[in-house]
Parts: C-alpha cells; sequence; structure tokens
C-alpha cells in the first residue's frame, strides 16, 4: 500500500474542485474507465475558471485518480489507491567536481548491446514506431536524384535545406533564427561537446542538473571541465534560485560558472519541464553573471499534451543561449543528425566542427531534410507522443504492481524515461549486478552525478512497451524486494 | 626554359645506364610516345641487375625525360627538355608552436564552395570516378534488407562486419590487427582527434610534417597541443635523423615530444612515401624515446604503381602506433566514414568516442562494409589510381607550361595533389587574392606551417582533369606570371 506524499497548506479553489470529483470517483460515481465531464463543462458546472479545473485536474492526475488521454478527455485510473509519490527533491553537493564513472558507463553500454538481453537501460526511441518504408522511400529518391549531394561533403555547417526546416520548426518554438545560425552536427552529444569547447576556458566550471544525465557528466569531464550539480525537481526541473546562489559563488581557483547546461524540457532522467517564466529567469540570470546557457532540447518535441513548448532561446534577446537538439530521440539514432544553433559562437563552432569532424554525413542530413519537408515527421510526432505517454503509463502501473513499498518515482510529462527512488537499503549497483545475470539491464542512479548520490536511484527506459519489458519491470522489482530481506 | 637542379654526385652504375638511354632519347632514337626497351631487356643486353635499370629509369623519370605507364612500360615524354625540378628541402624551424591561420582556412573553404568557382583548393576525390550506381544499390538494398540496422546506432566502435573488412585489409598491408582494435570514426579527421586526445597531454608537443596539411595544425591546436615542424623530403617523406633529434630535445616547459603525427605514404600534400627502412625506423626511434605514432594513411590506397604499400603499423611490435585512415580520399567524403586502429588505447578511444559523438552514423557504415565485401572496391580502385596518375601528369605538364620560369613542383607517386613552389617574389595569398576574383581557388602555401613560411608556394588538386581545371592552371601561371613583372 502506498502513501500520498503531497502536502497540502490550506485549501484553495483548485483544491477544492478536485475534492469533489474525488469523492465522485470514491462513490464510483464514475468508475475506472469512465470519460469525467470536459474541463468546459465542469467550469460552466461549477462557475470556476478553465485554469481552475485544469489545475484541479492536475492534482487529481498527479494523485493517481485520473489520467489524461489526448485529443479526448480525462479517465479514471484503473487503480486510484494504488498510487506513488514522486522522488524528493535533490540535494546536491554544492562544489564542483570531475565525473570519474567511466568504466561503468562503458560496461553499461556494452551489457546493454549484449545479445538477448532487455535493456531498459537505453534511452533510444521505439523501433516499431519509426516510419521506416516512408525513411526508405526519401532515401531512395535522393540516391536517384541526388547522388552527388548525398556522397560528396556538405557544406561545413551543413545541408541548407536542412538548416531551413531546423529554422522553421524553431520559429515554431518561439525562436527567431537564421538557417545560417544552425549548425548541423553528428548529433546533439557532438554540439553539446562544440558548445562547451567554444564557451568554456579548460579548467572551467559548468553548471549541470542533479540527477544529470551521465553523457553530459562525462563531455564535461572529457573537455577538461568540472561540473556544479544544480537542485532540479522532477516536475519543474533546474531551480532557478540555487542556479543563481550558485551562479554568484566564486569555486575558489576555479573561478565562478561559465555555462549552464541544461534540459528545460523533459530532461533526462527526470522529465520535468521549466516554465515560461522560469525559462526567461534562466536566461536573465545567466545573463546578469555572464554565464552562457547551453539548452539541450533533445525531448523537445517529445511532450505528451502534444503542443510544441518554448525554450530559453525564444526569450534570448542577448544571443547568450546555445541551443542544442537532435533527431536521435525523435526519429532514428543511428542517422547522427543534431545541430546547435551557433549565434554569435557561429565562426568559433564551425571552425571547432571543421577540425573535428569536418562535416556531418551528408546522406543522413539529406533524408531528413527530405523527410521533415514533406510532412512525415508531424504525423510521426503525433503517434510517438501518445505511444510514449502510453507506454510510460504502462511502465509505471507495472513498478507500482512489482517494486517494493516505499518506492517512488517521477510523472514526466515528455520523452521515455522514468526516474525510479528505491527504499534506500536497495544499492542499484547490487541490483543491477544481479538483474544483468537475469539478461535485464537499467541504468544505475550513481551514473547520474559526480559525487556519491543516487546510490537508490534508477533510470529505466520506456520507449518500448511488450511482454519482455513487463517482465523485465517484474524481475527487477522481485529483485529489489529480496534485497530488502533481514 | 628550365634547368635541372639534380645534384650528380660522382658516377654510379644505374647513372651510366640512365646516361646511354638518355643520349638515344637526345639523337631520337627514340622519340617522344615511343615505348622504351623493358627493364629485362635493358638487363640483358647492359649485363646489369634489374635493380640498376629500374634506378636508370627512375632516375630519368625524375628528370622529366620519361615517364611509366602501369603494367605497360616506360616512355619517352613529349617535352624531354621542359622538365621542372622538385622544391627545395624544406628547413622548418626547430621550435613548437600553434598554428593561427584558422581564418585564412575558413575563408578558402568558404570561396570553394561559391558556386561557379573552379577550386583547386579541396583535395577530395573525382566525383566523376564513384561507383554511384553501385553504391547506390547496395544502400536500396541495405534498407531494404536491413531497416534497423541502418537506423539504429552500432557499436560505439563501429558496425562489426565493416571492422572486419578494414582489418582484413589492412592484413594485406602487412598489420595484423582484430577487428575489436578497430574504432569507426566521422572520418579520418576525427580519428586524429580522438588519438590526439588520448595519447596527449594538453600543452603537449606533437611532431608532424613541414609542410603539414592545414587540418592536422589546426586539430593540433584545437585539443591544447603545440607542433613542432619536421624536414620533410617531396619524395622520401619525414627526415628521420631531423626527427631524432626533435625526440631528444627538450622544448622547455612544454616538455619532450608526445606523439609524433606522420603521412607515411603519399602524403599531403607533398605525395612522397617513406621507404620500408624509414618506416621501421620511424617505428624504432618513436619507441626509444616513448613518443606515440599517430600514422595518417589516408591516401595510403592511392600508389600509383597499383600496388598497396606497407604502413609502420606493420613494424610495430610494441603497440606503440595508432593507425588513422577513412573512405574519404579514395570512395565518398560525404560518407564520413574513418577509422583508428585502437590498440592498447582501445577502451580509451572508444570512450571518447562515446562522450563526443557517441557512434558513427550507421547508414554510410553498412554502405562501405557491403561495398567492400562484394568486391567492388579494388576494381574501383584500380581504375580511381591509374585516372589519378594520369591528372597528375596533365596538371604537371599544364605547369610547366603555364607557371613562371623557375617554378618547381613534386613529382608524387600516390593520392592528388601537388605542391608547387613558386619563384621567391611571388607572394601566393596576393596570389589567391586575384584568382579568387576570376573564380579559381587553390590553398595557399603559408596554410601549411605553423611558423611563417611557405609564401611562395600552393597546393593544387588534381582529382579532377578537364578543360576547366587546365583553364584554371593556365589562369594561376597567368597570374604568377604577371607578379614578376618589375
Amino acid at each position: 500500500m502506498y502513501s500520498v506524499s503531497m502536502a497540502v497548506v490550506g485549501e484553495r479553489l483548485y483544491e477544492r474542485v478536485a475534492g469533489r470529483v474525488k469523492d465522485q470517483i470514491l462513490k464510483r460515481t464514475y468508475r475506472p474507465g469512465d470519460r469525467l465531464p470536459s474541463v468546459r463543462e465542469l467550469s460552466r458546472a461549477y462557475k470556476v475558471s478553465i485554469t481552475t479545473v485544469l489545475d484541479a485536474y492536475r492534482l487529481l492526475e498527479d494523485q493517481g485518480y485520473i489520467h489524461p488521454r489526448p485529443q479526448s478527455g480525462h479517465y479514471v485510473r484503473s487503480r486510484p489507491n494504488q498510487i506513488i509519490a514522486e522522488p524528493d527533491r535533490t540535494r546536491p553537493k554544492f562544489e564542483p567536481a570531475e565525473f570519474r564513472r567511466e568504466v561503468l558507463m562503458d560496461q553499461i553500454m556494452h551489457d546493454a548491446h549484449r545479445p538477448g538481453v532487455v535493456s531498459l537501460a537505453l534511452a533510444t526511441p521505439g523501433p516499431h514506431l519509426r516510419p521506416e518504408g516512408k525513411l526508405n522511400r526519401v532515401a531512395n529518391q535522393i540516391l536517384r536524384d541526388f547522388p552527388s549531394d548525398a556522397y560528396n561533403y556538405t557544406e561545413i555547417n551543413g545541408y541548407q535545406p536542412l538548416r531551413e526546416q531546423i529554422a522553421q520548426r524553431l520559429f515554431e518554438a518561439g525562436c527567431s533564427v537564421s538557417p545560417d545560425d544552425v549548425v548541423i552536427t553528428n548529433g546533439c552529444q557532438e554540439a553539446l561537446v562544440l558548445a562547451l569547447n567554444v564557451v568554456c576556458r579548460p579548467g572551467g566550471v559548468v553548471a549541470v542538473e542533479s540527477p544529470c544525465y551521465y553523457g553530459v557528466l562525462a563531455t564535461t569531464r572529457m573537455v577538461g571541465l568540472k561540473a556544479v550539480e544544480i537542485e532540479t525537481r522532477s516536475r519543474e526541473g533546474m531551480c532557478i534560485d540555487r542556479l543563481e546562489e550558485a551562479l554568484a559563488t566564486a569555486y575558489g581557483t576555479d573561478g565562478q560558472i561559465q555555462a549552464v547546461l541544461i534540459s528545460t524540457n523533459f530532461g533526462n532522467p527526470l522529465g520535468g519541464q521549466l516554465s515560461d517564466v522560469d525559462k526567461q529567469r534562466l536566461v536573465q540570470v545567466c545573463q546578469r553573471y555572464e554565464a552562457t546557457i547551453i539548452e539541450d532540447d533533445v525531448y523537445g518535441e517529445l511532450g505528451f499534451d502534444d503542443s510544441r513548448p518554448s525554450v530559453a532561446k525564444a526569450y534570448d534577446d542577448s544571443d547568450n543561449v546555445l541551443l542544442c537538439s537532435s533527431f536521435s530521440k525523435t526519429l532514428a539514432p543511428g542517422l547522427r543528425v543534431g545541430w546547435v544553433v551557433s549565434g554569435k559562437y557561429r565562426t568559433k563552432i564551425e571552425r571547432a566542427k571543421h577540425v573535428t569532424t569536418i562535416s556531418t554525413a551528408s546522406l543522413p542530413q539529406l533524408i531528413v531534410a527530405e523527410f521533415l519537408s514533406n510532412g512525415g515527421y508531424d504525423h510521426y510526432l503525433r503517434k510517438a507522443r501518445k505511444a510514449y505517454a502510453a507506454n510510460m503509463q504502462q511502465m509505471s502501473d507495472a513498478i507500482v504492481r512489482h517494486f517494493p513499498e516505499g518506492t517512488r518515482m517521477t510523472r514526466p510529462v515528455g520523452g521515455f524515461v522514468l526516474w525510479v527512488e528505491l527504499p534506500p537499503e536497495v544499492n542499484t549497483i547490487a541490483l543491477y549486478g544481479k538483474t544483468v545475470e537475469e539478461g535485464v539491464t537499467f541504468t544505475p542512479g550513481i551514473l547520474f552525478s559526480a559525487h556519491d548520490q543516487y546510490r537508490n536511484f534508477m533510470r529505466l527506459a520506456a520507449s518500448v512497451w511488450d511482454n519482455r519489458t513487463e517482465q523485465a519491470v517484474a524481475l527487477i522489482g522481485q529483485m529489489a524486494k529480496s534485497m530488502r530481506m533481514p
């Protein structure tokens, strides 16, 4: 049995509305699977604003009583009592550190690729969703009509029509950027490396989220930087107040923070999202302290409410945000097509790109450009978002069923990874050692910090949901339970 | 009229044989276009060894009297009097320096991609030679039969069948490497970056050729290293005696040389080749001074005599050579498929690859692997080698016709670039400024050193030879001549 840890301070209007709805569910006026009144109906009926009803439904959703279905409405969940809390707010150590977990990182990558392994470790998109037929047709057409473009170098900064498509999509996210501001990279990882290389001095300090994707931590170390991990909330993203404190700090001989590397939408592993107000505050605070923002938007198009959220770059009047992303989480990681909006760093970034990898492989760039322009991409994205929302729900439900009491987990609003907090006595490195022997892997929590943190946490990828995945979750849960035995 | 600057000290047997043959040419016993006696015939006739005849023919070739045709024999050249000397031996400054010519490098790349420009600046393979039909068929087959492999990540170190093919080809070059030693990269450039990153400490010193490909110089600077430029001869490659002196030197606070980055076959821009003896000496000397060899073999399969030359890695008993190469000079640069033989640095290189670009784009890797294994590659290579040998001859002849008196140039035995020394008063940066206005570009010599050298040199790419190329060479020559006017 799980308990709700949601603290209610006083009762606000939306909480009262939520209470009424909850009463009806507990009285079984609305049964599991039933559709609840629409937001508009409830607003009229109770003479409250649309916003109040939305807040009320969000609260009930948080409490596990209801769940939304895109373009359909809100429905009563099947196990209203089996709700699970979100992980506690993180309290990272407030000092720069070098990431030194590369050996474990290598091992997990290696294990994940072993034949027969069910890997919940890799945050890669579901291959069954991929529009391979369409991509193949696009590829065949390019090879037939433009073989020279496919085999020659593109410009250093990438294929012009692709840069145009990306600039158009960014315009829809509130950013006014020119195609010439975009530099195509080998995935978002290269975009981050280039950005860190041109922004930071070796030995410098960069602020990151906590928990933070290990690829980011390893990259900061690779380019000779130390990372300060900033408290990050599973719903609201990085705490801007804490970031401001860190920016105001002089870290001994390391100096002040030179860059803030941050996911503003559906970050990895927490899946939270900065509000528009916090995105603006982030831009203002970083400008004040002369720290450059390196914004990682790799999950930005995978929000479950099917709209494109804004990015911090949209509030960037002073050209202080380097926006990085890729098609690796949306379309196909093997294409290795990412980008960075280079702004005032354009010359430096193009030069760094030139002398490290010259240009990005041409054929994948042409495939993505053509796929974006013929309109197949948005249709595919809508399908993928629904599938990931459903998979995340399925995995969450399975965790409720199989994991030990006291488990907490995130309720992401986008992306396809879950961050799970197990009871303190469950060391997830020890647990990993057990599950990998049974052919099941996940990502242990200690990889998500340069400090000794998150020993009882794990990240699970829910991009695929099938019987094998469900059995894998069950196995991890059972083994975790057995580790709690005296 | 050109003069021969070849110094003859005493007369050896092969020189005497060469003198006899030359006499017959001057007497017009053998006229331009005539086939000379075969090596075997001459050996019998003059009762000298095969080697002596080969040396004699090589000397006449150097002097411009004759030229070889693969699998056919030696022929009298059409303009026996219009012979041109090779550039003088280089005398680089013997101190480490940082390359600071990035702005010029950017400009030249930019100009080369401008519409309508005839670029002799870019060292890219001839697109007309490329087997696009075969590559397309291979690509279509992969997309039909293995779409998942094409769109998912490969392993971090690359697609296993491609690594197997590369290991097999390296075996033919005398190297015994396992497919697991190979790490696939985004072209040779990324291979060099990864190698430098794992071998050298920031602030360290690396030895390079002089003149040296500017991409290598810029890369050393990008990863925080200084370069010591070592005397390199246009035929024989880097001077191992001078390298040994440099290795024995402690460069003040920068310390000793940590790595030697070297092209052992058909280097860029000189097109020379280390002898097998020098390749062995290179390995021994570097081992003695504990410097790692980073061997750039990107032109290694483009030797004009149609055999695969050995590499230094073939003599590497102590795992001290990181062999780097790609398919960018042979097949297609836009595929961005290169590799490094990682040896004892395997873990470090795979990790660096993982956190900078994760893995190389999958579809290009699959295309190359399939093309290598179905046997089309060697057939294509034979065709390409002949074409490049012919193009280089055409371009050399055009330079003889159009360039000012006192011009010298290399006579490469592989690859497709020429290194041209103009009279001292012709500044090739000023010349570039003039030709680019007429839509013709080349690479000015000062890009090939971190010191102020090679002001009257240029590199010309001869991968394509057609009327436009010939006119471009003529234009450069005329403008160079006009710069000599008082």
